[in-house]
């Protein structure tokens, strides 16, 4: 069972973000694929998605860039998960309009499975982006490393 | 986010043979693929894997075929999905012993989504085979009609 990578990335920009705010700089996608080591392209998307759902506020043109667009505490892990993962059907029958299983109607797997999801998402929805800025320093050591060996 | 389709066909050969038992007769890979639509080939792993594992016990040759080898109380849907499901690596630095994340030690995320990851084994592993096989009446239809029509 896996989380897309596309949610994966999601969350490490939400990171580099929560990590930098207060900087006083808007973080370019450069900025964020030197910080990770991921591909500049797969981040444009990741980045248009979050802008999308409100999570980010972005500036165009010269000196511009992004930044969060909420406080770390207003940003619920469950609610990112929910809006980057294309869907939670975690077997064929919760995707289906017309189910082609044979037993569906007859089969209390589905409700099962259902229950399972929501207790993995109450979880997260008890937890914010801040849970995942601690600790801070470590992610900003790291983080500015790694800008500043790009910028080399 | 989705179970694979070994780990979902691994539930449905259970609630084939948890619903015919009793029946005085051992099932056939070709009974639950035609039950179901599914291919035989798809379930012979699928049933090689639930026999090593003690959950089906199969007899070979003429009259041979298999049944469930523990009562469907005894059978857990949380042991059922550990067994068949190859990981439960949500994000990358979950499956890799050399994490190449670069804020690997500095990330709190991965200890949330595996308490995510409990609370969603833990709902099923409250669950036995026994709750998926009730309206049983209603699966026992299903399945005669479906195998009665093959054997036509």
């Amino acid at each position: 069972m896996r989380l897309t990578s596309f949610t994966d990335y999601t969350l490490r920009v939400l990171i580099y973000l929560g990590a930098q705010r207060g900087k006083g700089r808007l973080a370019t996608i450069g900025d964020i694929a030197a910080a990770y080591g991921i591909s500049e392209n797969h981040l444009k998307k990741v980045v248009h998605h979050l802008a999308r759902q409100g999570y980010v506020a972005t500036t165009r043109g010269k000196g511009g860039g992004m930044r969060l667009a909420r406080a770390p505490r207003e940003i619920s892990l469950g609610g990112v998960i929910r809006g980057a993962e294309e869907d939670f059907a975690l077997v064929e029958c919760f995707q289906q309009r017309k189910p082609t299983c044979s037993i569906h109607g007859a089969c209390t797997l589905r409700k099962i499975l259902a229950q399972a999801m929501d207790a993995f998402l109450k979880v997260l929805d008890a937890q914010t982006l801040e849970n995942l800025l601690r600790p801070e320093a470590d992610l900003l050591k790291i983080f500015g490393e790694r800008v500043a060996l790009r910028a080399k």
